[in-house]
Parts: structure tokens; sequence; C-alpha cells
């Protein structure tokens, strides 16, 4: 195929964007510095972060600018205003009001100080928001909720006595967004021209402190940050890339019509810092930023280029090393840009392939989670009811259509577009999703309606917002579904179960429909409700086996015709994606050894492998830890 | 043999009762209400019990009453005060004088309400009173601390330094009965005739909170929640039978001269309450009724007929489906209900057999315990000397004898008869009883003068009262057992170490007496004494074989000719009763497969079984999970 | 040889004291208290040490300083006034200053009761300062925080930011200084003849908070309590002999030029208390007093003869059984009594061999290793990120030379002779101290330039005391390794690499320096730098195999031609010491089977063998447990 010149040049400046923290203090020569910004640009990458500390006043940060301004690498300025804790990560919320003016006061200072400067891409509003569900007791918060309590009185109607309510979840919620959209408010009293972005964290524990479609509305992108060794504690090291998928995927999402961005990815050692320390590996970061481009990103920075020099993370986490020359790692990831750039028609433009599958969460099915925990339990055999549960069966679903090559999204109930004319070829999953408000049984009953196939498993829909059992006093879908839950069973641990001429790998909860079978299929107007009331998400995942659970409900998947996996390995994974008109997939293996993938139409072309994969026919020879991108 | 209509009518009505709870809340229809006690009656149950919210008014529950008397069930009201809390089980103690008084207001108002009801069988004090050794930190307990101090002033004569003392202990275990009694005095102005009725909880951790003998003056009979999931942690699930039977052993010691019931059986399916969660199987149900029945309970009632539909415990324990209809477990305890129905003359007053040995506890001995742990240790090496280590030893014995099919009671110090006249005949046992209050060394020593066997296994005897090493300052049963400690070696874990010609699993501990020997046997007065001052029941415990302890133990045990097991597998176990004249036993096979149990003599025939075990001879086959009733 | 009877009683009045702690307390009769004397004088001991509790007045004491004059006894009267807290152990500060003036109080009387009994050794200041880090948050110890804060301005000058201090470590250590100190000033008001003396504790734990140099000052000899049970637990139990010759390097080279003891040494068994409970066998006593001797203690006293009888120690750690008889423990260590009166000529003025070897630590390495926790992390496969891995590094390389008969010395930084003219032939290793302060760098670069051999090992220099990563801002040590890190990698858990043409054990830290290599040696002045940045040594210890990382440093250590160990099994130990011109060494055999151990020469002659050890030639055989005295 032949390309233009200026064709060429125009989907260069469309590819996803690399870049990196630089970590700009106090003690650093300029020369440092310059090096710094030099090493960016001999890399390839054209965007930095740098967290703009109130304490070090604007005036440090502007060598930074310049020396960006020199090799021609744009700025995301990270406010970071004085955290009187001193907290590494900064704080999420003011303290008092007086905080809250000090905030707006650092805010216009930096602000004035920068907007002008032309490296300047944008602002990231705040560093990690998400608390891991804690509410500081602090007046500035305890007023909010206050007032929050005032404008949101309880008008739940119900017969049954209203013991449980989610006021405390749906106010951290709200609290976090109204903190973003007031420091939103006070950058744009001042700069009404660059970017709004800001980095969530810790996705699958924060996940439901976010409302991602609220967001959108004064942000310009939005990002994550996705650091194995602090945020993929559902993962064994082997899955990371897994993890950074269906970070990506939750992100993506979450960003709904505004471009989204990995905005730290960690880019090298812990040595105290981080709960699961460990250094990547070179495989690991090509592994996670082609996870990345293929998921869509419009760019990915690292954390960081240089390591902080003092404290709690001092010299870990740098791409470089103790000499300022590029790791492994920042080889691997300048090899990642050189590959992207040499062939634009590729890269630019990506889309991520599929949309027909939905996992979908429902935020008060983690708040119904955490709030039945009964403490201190850590009993793997009762990994299902701990924290992470609900999530880790959604993940159980996702990680195998990865394992298939099929493309999922995740997304939560709101993120989801209920008006659509119809829903022909469209599949939503409720993974053990135990807590379905009331007011989403209207939209799931006319996705049915409307063509859709619901697959529903595990406990979901045990709960409503009042915490009442639905199966106990009238499950609201039960015309849908055709039935209702009869019984659940819980068994520690994991066992074997015969489930709709399959055999499950079942973890803790075993249910039957009213019919006494473990699963149900029901046709309800133009659409199908599939019913599997037991653990089998969670149950494959922990058996690292999804195989019998792919067999269940594959059956039921309008899928179409894309090209998928037929048999490989269970370190195998694929995602898809567009771009130009073509589509592409990007597979990795992450085995411990070669392997043989059956795919089931044959590719054109490897377009990309980094460890000399080979394709003939049908079947793509891959070694352990490769990255292998084919075109179809 | 013959029975006349007449007498068999009698019987029957001497039958232990069955029932379950039944929960009623706001939100429910009168259809289902008067289902749920439809659903009891077609079961063959006859009573049940009610938590009376002060919440939801009394008349809420009036329809409860009238589904009650249309279907000729009896209702124990369990009175449940606002808790200010809103805790799920209740408080225990009120919070204030004022809170008090809000109480006994409660109280007026619901027994003047239903005091008159046919249907009303009593009341239940309050639900599960035990606090796992907390004091609460609210006026109410602290006054009532200040005044139990200055009404127990210090009397301690003791040469060496008073450095502990079991003040909050004691404290808490007469502030519980203080409480009780005050209920019962409230309910007493109003109702002097119905049932007054408590259940204790979570027995072998709260055990030395509960002063029965004292309850005795108050109550008319005595209860016990019993939820294998909550309260059975120091068992494992194939041991929950040996459990049960150990909970009622204990009950039967406290309620004396009263029957007692159990209050509070699991009667479905965990999802996230309960500690150890699981779902009872249908031959669950049937191992722990007929465990229950052979240990003489007076009735019997499930948690609980309908889950409650709201909050923690939503959709779960209950004995019916999601769809009101029996579960297994409904079904088996219904077939339970018509065994006993069709045979009232083996079921009708069913006493225990035994009573010659005496598994005696000190409350002083748990109180030691808890006072000298060192706080958060885990290490499975140290069990013995972690909370539970002294109940867990007294188990160890228990287990044995089950497995023997010798019977057993389980009593704490305070619950024995001291008075009798001679104990020839008679054996008690003192495991690893760290703490034997000085005042009952005259009892004991009496007791052996008297002709009874003592045995002292473990630590027995280490602290008195005022947590003084009696072996260091002069043991006051040396006399009794001709001999003091002369050393106890700890190592960590378990070994093996030859004790009085026989092989014993030993843990932790290893004590030699002053001939350096590891065992005494000591004649005093018309008795024997034997000492084994080495932890070997928990070694037996521990290691799953009760056969040489057995060995050692059994020579010096007075049991008579009633027959027992002769040779069996470890899952097997025996309990014995006696009803119209004859001796019957319960066998349980909770092994994983089928087994021939050896017997001393030849039963007469096999009155029921639930898996079609078959006599032959002195041998019983059995299948796994089965229950057994023998006739002899 | 022959020796002068006059030579032999002036050599016998230099041997080791030994002796053992006397619990004190009301209750005791008078003939107790005497047998107790008789009994040490029995086994030939001849010290002793009270706890002169305030609340038993100094009268209770008199008869046993009577008691101790007529058995020719001497006693150490650990001072122990009232705590408020009545802690166990006593506190160990004053919680107000009108306490202290209480304290000052209890001083006076009971120096002044005491200080003239002929039996009077000495007193001991306090028992076991140190708090495992935690600063008391009572008024007393918050004011003289605030002074001390006062009296040490920030007057670090560092261009970067100053985001960490020291300040509560160092002012935890320097207050316990200034409280000993006070405590030291009080007695010597009244009594300037006597021994003042104290004794640390959990050494491994403890030890950056005691400042050994400036406690000489008042100081007449410095002890240590040394309890497996309590103390060891970095250790399991057949290397408890490693541990306490490690304690006793660690205390003898904090004594300086005062003699040292163990003061407390663990006699008997635990039942309730210490953390590892067990009872020590006869053989441990053995091996524990002779590695002390070896060590060149002045004197052990064991804790206790008579178990307290109250409490939460009652009937635990007795050297005597309960019968006041000696256990087997107490004659193991009379025999060791007999063995060393029995060969004065050996035994008195042991001076133990070596001192070229240093093994060097930083007080600053724990405080940042403590100070970079995250938290509640038990993973094994972090071991050495957790609290402990800088302590556990250098017992890597200790225990490794203890496994090869090779004398290592353990000094803090502040303890070593800095100011020697030369350093040819010596060497100090760095083992992972992650904190070296910048005021130490001239000293080591001094300490090479003369002649020394310094070896670094793990992430040794990582920090300065402003936990600045050294790494990232400037090494600079650099000139003197002639390197610097360029890069350290984690990976969980252990690996094997190869290092300088060895394979070695890793633990989770890998690095490489400058040039690519994880090794390097460097010349520098008349010395050399060896640099091994991974954690070899924890890898060696968690291995349990010492023997390539001996490969690797042992050919950069100058040893000279003394006897090592050629090759055994890896529970052989060797301590070597020298006494009367001649050199002798301790060989332990820890292994579960017998050993021949092949030395580098031939001993001249077994002086001691507890279970028959034979020499031929240059091997030695020798039963597990055994200890065996060797002179060459």
């Amino acid at each position: 195929m032949w390309w233009s010149g200026k064709l060429l040049l125009a989907l260069s400046l469309a590819l996803p964007r690399i870049g990196t923290q630089v970590f700009i203090e106090p003690g650093q020569s300029d020369a440092e510095i310059d090096g710094w910004f030099a090493r960016m640009e001999e890399c390839g990458m054209d965007i930095c972060r740098i967290r703009m500390f109130e304490e070090y006043g604007p005036e440090l940060f502007d060598k930074a600018f310049d020396a960006a301004e020199r090799h021609g690498i744009k700025i995301f300025a990270t406010l970071f205003p004085a955290d009187p804790d001193r907290s590494i990560g900064g704080f999420k919320f003011p303290f008092t009001e007086r905080h809250e003016r000090e905030i707006a006061d650092y805010i216009r200072r930096f602000v004035l100080h920068f907007k002008d400067r032309e490296c300047l891409q944008g602002w990231v509003l705040l560093n990690e928001p998400g608390t891991e569900g804690v509410i500081p007791d602090r007046p500035y918060t305890q007023d909010a909720f206050r007032r929050w309590k005032e404008s949101h009185p309880d008008t739940r109607s119900d017969a049954y006595a209203k013991l449980s309510d989610f006021d405390r979840e749906a106010f951290l919620t709200d609290h976090t967004t109204g903190f973003l959209a007031w420091i939103a408010e006070q950058i744009r009293k001042y700069d009404t021209v660059h970017d709004l972005h800001v980095n969530n964290h810790q996705i699958f524990d924060n996940i439901a402190e976010y409302d991602f479609p609220a967001w959108r509305g004064f942000l310009t992108s939005l990002g994550a940050s996705a650091h194995p060794s602090w945020h993929f504690s559902y993962f064994s090291r082997n899955a990371y890339s897994d993890a950074m998928a269906a970070n990506c995927a939750i992100v993506r999402s979450g960003a709904g019509p505004l471009p989204f961005w990995i905005t730290e990815l960690q880019g090298g050692n812990n040595t105290y810092s981080a709960r699961n320390a460990f250094c990547p590996t070179a495989d690991e970061i090509r592994q996670w930023m082609w996870t990345g481009i293929a998921s869509g990103i419009e760019g990915l920075m690292f954390w960081t280029l240089n390591p902080r020099a003092v404290g709690g993370e001092a010299g870990e986490w740098g791409l470089l090393n103790f000499r300022n020359l590029p790791s492994d790692r920042m080889e691997a990831a300048s090899e990642v840009i050189r590959t992207m750039k040499a062939r634009p028609e590729v890269f630019s433009g990506v889309k991520p392939a599929g949309g027909s599958i939905t996992l979908m969460y429902f935020r008060e099915s983690l708040w119904a989670e955490a709030k039945v925990q009964l403490g201190d339990l850590h009993d793997a055999a009762y990994e299902g009811r701990h924290c992470g549960g609900v999530v880790k069966s959604l993940l159980g679903f996702y990680e195998m259509f990865l394992r298939k090559g099929m493309d999922a999204t995740i997304c939560e109930a709101r993120e989801f577009d209920w008006q659509s004319a119809g829903f022909s070829g469209r599949t939503i999953i409720l993974a053990n999703q135990i807590c379905i408000p009331s007011s989403f049984e209207e939209p799931l009953r006319n996705f049915v309606a409307k063509g859709g196939t619901l697959i529903a498993e595990g406990l979901t829909g045990w709960y409503d917002e009042n915490m009442k059992c639905t199966f106990q006093t009238g499950f609201g879908l039960r015309d849908v579904f055709g039935t209702s839950l009869l019984e659940c069973k819980c068994t520690p641990g994991d066992f074997k179960a015969d489930i709709g001429s399959t055999v499950q790998n079942v973890h803790l909860w075993y249910g039957i429909l009213e019919d006494g079978q473990p699963f149900s299929r029901h046709s309800f107007g133009r659409g199908k409700a599939v019913w599997i009331p037991s653990c089998i998400a969670l149950g494959a995942r922990r058996s690292g086996d999804y195989r019998s659970l792919f067999k269940l409900v594959s059956k039921d998947i309008p899928y179409g015709e894309d090209p998928v996996i037929k048999k490989a390995g269970t370190g195998i994974t694929m995602l898809n994606f567009t771009s130009g008109g073509h589509r592409y997939s990007l597979v990795l293996n992450k085995g411990d050894r070669r392997e043989r993938v059956a795919l089931t139409s044959r590719p054109e072309s490897v377009v990309y492998a980094s460890k000399g994969a080979r394709l003939s026919g049908r079947r793509l020879r891959t070694r352990p830890e490769e990255c292998v991108i084919i075109r179809w």
C-alpha cells in the first residue's frame, strides 16, 4: 500500500503520545534537568508530566519548562498544593474551608504563572483521587456530608424496614466529583484553553468512588495510574498484562467520548515503596505499552523518568538508571515508540474492536460487598465473599474473553447507552453483581426486550439499593429471566458441578433456580436472558482454566464472524483493534513456554513481533513474554 | 410390645418439641405470614420463636399470633427492645439508666399486649447474652462495676503479692446474671404464668461468662444458640455433630433440674454472615437434631424458617427456599419429626445415659487463660496456650468418649453436686484446668476420699485464684495425688512420649511429677487420683486419633457394664439414652466411607437408620453421614 | 604443664562468674530463701541478681542478703521502683517529673539501706531499657523531646528538600542514655564504690536505641538479657547458639574497655510467657554458657533460679524444679562451672580471638528501615524489606564466619576506632547498611586509604541521613569504590545469580554497578573496596547454605594463618579465643547427625567434650548438640 508523505505526517501526529513524569525538586542542577528532557527527546517521547509542588514555588519549575521547550516536549502540570500531612501521594480533599481558600490561591498563582507557556499541554487536577472508601474525619468533609444529607433526603418508599443505606458511599463519590469540579472551575478562571485531566488509581478497589460520566463535564481527557506493584494486587505477576487491559477497558468506558490516558505507568524498580514491589522487565514494559495502544489510549506516561531523590520513594521507579542513561525499560519504551512511528498507518487512530459484549458492574454491588464484610477475614476458601469478590468475578469473564481473543468492554451501569433503539447482537454480562438498584430493572428489561442477551452469574441481584434480598421479597426481573432464585448453597473453597451440560469449577456459592436447575435460558421480547446463579467466573479464575466457563456461556453470546483464538495455552491473550480500515490483533504470550496459537482465520501478516513470532496459515508460533501484532 | 392409644397420645405430648424462628418484619403480606405457619404445621412443628422488635410496635406481631393460633403453633416471644447501635444481634446491657427505664417500658407494653394470647409459650429474655469477655465502656455498666467492687472488697489473704485478680471477669458474669434477672422481674410484674427462657451462644468462647446455676432462679428453661457457622470454630465441619453434643452437654448441666433447649439451630445457607459460612446438608440437619434429641432436649428451634428480607442477613439462614417451600433441610427436619411421632415410646421422656463421668471445668481456668495471652499469636504450634486451649483439652476427652460410645457430662465446678454421700463409681476429669480456685480443693479432696476417681491432665492446677503457681508455693491437693508437679517442659508443636506404658501424642507441654514420672496413680481415702501433667488430650485431638489417650485413661475409669464401641473408625460416634426403661444409642458415621462398628454387646434392633444401616450380631454396618438409632 | 597452687588460685579468681537471678517476693519462708542460696553455692555459683521491688520495702530483701553472705554469694541488686503500670518488665522512663522525684527517693532509700552490705556486688540501674522504637506519650518524655529539639536545631544543609529526619529516633536513643545516666548519678550520691551495670535486651530489635559508647561513662560493666524465647525471633531454635554468639559480639563491642555480662539467660521453661516459648535442654544451656565464655564474658546470670510465684510468669523460667532441686539445666550449668574451675589456666582471662574482621552497622540504617515500612506486611518473599532486613543481612555474614571458624566482631560505626594509624589486614563489611550518614564517608575513605578492606553488600549506602538516595544525587564514596550503583532490581523471593564468578542465592534485590557488573573490586590508597550490591547475605541465610557467599567474599578478606574449618556440615560452628598465650576453639555441633569437622591445622588436644568428641589429625568427630573445646 502506498502512503503519501503528507498523510504519514498527519497520521504521525495522531499516534498515541508516549512520555513520562519528570520529577523536579530542589537540588537538581540545570544540566541534569536539561539532560532529562534530552533523554526523552532521544527516546522519541513528546509529552511529560511534572508535579507542581507548592512548596517549591512556581519559579523552580521554570527551568523545566524551558528545557521542555528546547527539546520539544509538552507538559501536563499536576497541581500539587502543599499537603498538611506531607503524604507521598497528596491529600484528596481540603481539610478545612480555609485550606480550600489556600488551594484556590495556589491554583491562581501557578496557573497564571504557566498558562502562557508554549509547552503547556494541560493541567492534572489532583493526583490520584480515590480513598479506598475512607471518608476523612475532617471539618471540610464533615460539613459537606451534612449538606449532602440535607439535599438527599431519604425518599425510598419500601414496605420493608430501611436498615441500610448507601449514603456514605454515594456521598464519597459525589464529594470526589465535587472537589474535582471545583478545581477545574478554579483553573478555568485563568486558563480556558489547556487540557484538564485527572488520573484515578487502584481502579479495582476504588472503582465505586468514581462517577466518570459526571467527570466528563469538566475534563478534556481521563487518565489512570496503573502501577502493578501498587494497584494490581488481584492479579499474579504473569497476569499484569490482563490487569492493564482491564484497567484500560474500565477507564475507556469511563471516558466515554473523551480520550483516555495511562497517566502513570510503573517505569522502574521498587525498593521499599509499593505493596507488591518488583522491577518490571523490558518485556513487561512492551506488553503494557502495546496493551495500552491496542486499547486505544491517547497517550501514556511513565512514572517516572528520574527517581525522586529524597524520602519514601527515593531512588525508586526510574526509567533512567542512576547515570541518567536509559535502562532496558526505557530502551523498550523507545523501541515501541520507533515501531509505532514506523507504521503510523497501523498505530494512529487505533480503535479497540468489539463493543458487542459488555461486562457491567454496579457501583452498589461494590458498596454492598464492603458493607457486609465481617472484618479481618483472609481465608482463601472464602475469597469470593471478601472485598474484591464482585470485581474478581467480572475479571474472570474478562480474562476468559482475552484468552479467546474476543473483545469485551467493562462499564459501570450508568455508563451504558440504555437509549439505543435496539440491542440485537449485544450482550450484557452481570458477573456476581450482588446489588442491582431497582432503578436498573427497567433498563435491563428493555435491553432484553429489544433484542439483547443478558447473562447473570453468581449472586447477581441478591440485594437492591435498600440491601433487601430481592429473591426473598420478589425478584424484579422475574419476567425477564422467566424464573427466580430458589436457593443458594455455600460450600467453602472450590468444587466441581454439572451446570448446563458442562462441568464447572464453582467457588463458594452454588445456586439453583425455581425449577431446581443451576442454569436457565429464557426468551423475553426479542432477546434472551441466561442465568447461572453460581460463582463460576471466580471458580474459573481461581483454577486458572477458563475453558469450561467459555464452553458454557459462549453458546449464548452473539459475536459475529470476527476471528478469534481457536486453541492456545492459558498464557495466550489477544486484544483486537482497527485502524485505517483494517483489523489487527495484539497477541501476548504470558505462558512459560513456546506456544502455537491456533486461530479461526488466517491473518494477513505479522506487523510486529518482539521475539520473532511466525505465522503459518492459521497458526502463530510465539515465545514466552512475546508481543505480536498481526493484521487480518 | 403393645401400647394403648391413650398412652401413645400422652407420650406424644412428651416428645421433644421441634420448631423454628419465624422472622416477622414490615413488608410481609398476610398470605406470606399465614403460609409460613402453614408450612410449620405441615412439617409437624408445633413451636416457634418470634423476635419482638420494639420498632415494629406490638401490633405488627398480632397477625403472626393469629396465624399461629390458626395452625396450632405455640410461640416463644423474644424480647428485643430497640438497640441504639442497631446491631444485628441486639445489645447485651442497657447503655444508661434512662435506657433501662425505656426497656422496662417496652417490656410492660409488649408483655401486656400478648400475655393473654393462647398461643404464647413464653418469653425469651434477651437474645444471646454473652460478650466474649468484653465489658462495655458505657455508664450503665461502669456504674454497675463500681458498685460491684464496693460490695466485693478484696478479702484474699495470701502471703504472696496480689498481682492479679479476676474482678473484671467475675463482674461480667454477675452483671449478665443481674440484667437477665432484672428482665425476668419486669416480665413477672405482668405475666406470672408463661415460660421464661434465655439462649446463651458461642458456648465454647462465652462459657465462663454464664453463671447457669444462678440463672435457674428466674428461668423455666435454659437454651442455646448453636450455629456451626458462627459458634463451632473449634471444630472442623465433619466434627460439628461432636460440637452439637458437647454444646448440649454443657447446657444440660447448666440447666440442672430445668429443661433445656436448642433455641437456635442453623437452618440454612450463609452468604455474607457468619465466620465459617456454609449451608448445612439435609444429613447434617438430621445429625444435629438426633444429637439434640439423644441429649435430652425439651425442644429445638431452627434459625430461621424464613430469612429476614433486609440488611446483613437478608436472604440467609432459611429453612424454606425463596418460593417459601421446604428445602431439603426442612424436609429432613420433617422426617425426623415424623420418625419421633411414629415411635413415641422411644423418643418421649428421653434421658441421656451415664453421668458417672464428669468433664469438669472451672470458670477461672478460662479467665486465667485469657489473662495470660500475649496478644496476636496465631502459630498453630502453640494452639494449647492460645485462648481455647483449656476448652479444647476438655473437648479432647469428650470426643474420645463419644468415639467409644461412653457417656460423659460436662459441667462447671459450681454445677456439680459435691454434697453426695459417696462418689464410688464416679469420675471427674480435669483436662488442662490451669486454674483451680483454692475453695475447690476441699470438695475435690472429699470427692476422692469418698470413693471418686479424679483424673488430672495437662497444666491442671497451675494457678490458683490469685494467679499464684500452686506447684511453686505448695500444691493444695498434694495429699490427694500423693505427689506434686516437679517440672513442665514446653516444646512447640506435637511430639510422642511414653506415658504410663502407652505412647501419647503430646502437644506443647510435657510434665513430670516428683518421682520423675509423667504419670501417677494414687489411692486416697476410698478413691483414687490419677495425674498426667502433659497435654495429651489436645495432642489426641490434634492428631485426630483418640485411641492411645483412651488406652491410658480408661483403665482407671469405672464405667460398669453398659455396651460401648469396641472398635470403629474415627468418624464413628455414639451417644446413649434411655426411655421407657430401655437403653438406646444414636450412632453417627461422620467418616468418609462405610464403616463396620464393632460393639461390645449385641443390640436388640435398629430403631431408625437414615441410610439403611444393618445390624448383624454385634456389628453395625453404616454409611457415611448416616444416623442410626439402635435399641439394646 | 605445671602450675603452682597460688597461680591456680589467682587464675580461679579471674574465671567468668556464673550465677543466677533469685526471685525474692513476699510469702517465701526463710528456709526457702536460705535453701536457694545453698543451691547456688552447691552448684558453684558465686553471684546472683535480685530485683529490688519498691513495693516490698527494703526490709524484705535483708534476709536474702543475709543468706547470700552465709553462702558466699555476691549480689547485683536490680533497682525496680514501683511501676504505675505494673508491667512485668518495669517502666523504661519516668511518667512525670513527680514520678522522677519518687524514683530518686526510692533509689536513696534502697541504696542507703544496702550499700554497706559485704555481699553487694553492685547495682543494675534499670531492667532492660529499650522500647522497640516506641516513644512513650507521657509528659516526662514529651517535655524531654521538646527540650531535645530545642537543643538540636536542624542544621542540615542540603540543596534537596528535607522531607525526613531521624529526630524521634535520635531523641529516643539520647533519652534512654539520659535516664540511665540520671539513675547512675542518683546512686553515686550515696554509693561511689560498687558496680553499676545495665542489661539491654532484645538486641536485634532494640540495637539502634542503645548508645553504648555514651553508657560507658557511667557504667562499670555492660550486660544483656538474652532469652531465646523472647529475643531470638530472627533465629530458628537450632541457631540459638549463633544468636548467643552474635548477641555477645554486639554487647562486647558496645562495652569497649568495660567488661560485659550476659545478665539474664533463659534458665527454664515457658508456659504462657515469651513469644517463642520453649524449655531449654541441658545441651542448650551448655552451648550458650560455653558460647558466652568463649566470647569473653566477665560473667553470666540465669533468669531465674526460682520462678516467681504469682502473676504472668508464675512457675516459669526456673533453673530449679518445683522441689527446689536442680533441674537438668542447673546440673549442666554446674558441670560447666566445675569444668572451668578444673582448668583455670584455660578459662580465666579469656580473650576472644580475631578482631580483624568487623561487621559494621549504622544505627541510621535501622532507623531508615523502620521509617520506610508500609505497615502490616508479613510476606516471606519480602523478608529483606521488612524490619530486620538490615540486621539479618549482617547476621548472614556473621553466621558464615562462625561456620568457617573465623572471628568477626559486630560493631556500631561509632564504636569503631577510626583513629588507628593504619588498617592493613583489617576488613569492614557493610551488609545491606541502607543508610550511611554522610559524616561516615570520610572515616570509611580513610580506612581504605590506610590499607583496610571494605566490603559493601546489598543496598548499602542507598540513603544518607536525610533519607536522600545517594546513588541518585552523587555517591560520596564513589572514589573509594571506583564506581557507583547503576541500577537495583527487585524480584520477590530468592533467585540464583552469577556474581563474581560464583553462583549466589540472591534475596529480593539484585544490583549492578556502573559497568553493568554485579561485583566490583577497586584499589584505593593502600586498601581495597569490594562491592556486591545484591542481597546475598540474606540469600545465603535464607537458603541455610553459606558456602557460595564465603567463596565470593573470602578471597578479599585478609585473615592470616589462624586455623579455620576447612569443611564441615552446616550445623558446625567454631568460636576462637586465647588465654594464657594459647589459642582455643569452641566447636558446636548443631546439626542433626554426627559430623567430621575438617580443620586446616592439627589441634593439639581436646580440652573438653560434652559428648566424647575425638580428634584424629585434622579431623574432629562430634555428635549432635555437642560442645567441644580444642587447644591448638
